[in-house]
């Protein structure tokens, strides 16, 4: 398995996000701004949940930026 | 064959989606929304089955993420 | 010469558009929908025949879809 | 120097088109529309002289398809 | 970790941005322009803290180009 | 550091719009249009000199085309 790179500050910070259930914004390339909780992350795409438990698998390609909800 | 990496969460998800005919959601780079059913995935493709079983070939490279329709 | 992969389905679901000679529309991420033909492949392009035999030399970077014309 | 991979059908195609003095459109993914003739290529870049032999440096990732002008 | 080349112009300039608390403008390729200091780089990600101090983790991918607030 | 390859002639033509100081217009995939001098290059990004002397650290993955300004 391709894995990630755990020494990555970027990827510690988006393990945070997960570990400590942070409600975040994503926004991609087509200019969507998905909100709510990554569950998951590998190599290739993140797993965001919503407020109503729906999961969205985001590619990593098509991400611009991520911000804790405010 | 350039192999799928079945260990990736990311992938297992997607043969999940194959496997239970699961109705999805796929938006593109494009701002595209293509509705339908992924009928098999490799490195570099998705292909889509619609409900008249028209088949869309679509590229991994175009896609910014996949939701299980609501 | 970087080989194709012929043992991924996309590449042989492209070689059997051209080969039966199918009309397909292709989707690029400027939102362009080409019409035509598929005369030949490589690792970089696609070339497009449309009606009037005039080709389309692709590149596969900017393909989003491909889909067999209703 | 990284090299050209001249058997690749659409090098050879673009070599074509130097060789030919053809006049192309280069359609790019900011959906600008170049025209005039392709005068070099190499492994990043397509160099394109239009009617007043003024060059414009293409980079090939920004490119979405060339044709020649009807 | 895959480590930074820092050997490169462009990464020293952006670790002097952090050096120096520079307030930068971050073009991305959404067209979203991203006003704050880079606070970390990795070969990822910037992590972009505005006056507020809340911060964007920018992926380097979304970057078009990066200027010093005028 | 990840060398330039000064044997590729888009490499050295940037090379030369440095030498020789030319007035160029850079066009990204965002579709802004930077005009100015490019004062230094690598394998990463351009650094372009505006009329005030402000530089801006592009992106090469967002370059679309260098014109010489007319």
């Amino acid at each position: 398995m391709s894995e990630m790179d755990t020494n990555l500050p970027s990827t510690r910070q988006v393990q945070n996000f997960i570990k400590d259930k942070k409600e975040v914004e994503v926004k991609l390339l087509t200019n969507d701004l998905l909100k709510g909780r990554v569950i998951w992350q590998d190599t290739d795409c993140l797993c965001l949940a919503d407020d109503s438990t729906q999961t969205t698998l985001i590619w990593r390609q098509a991400i611009a930026f991520i911000k804790i909800r405010p």
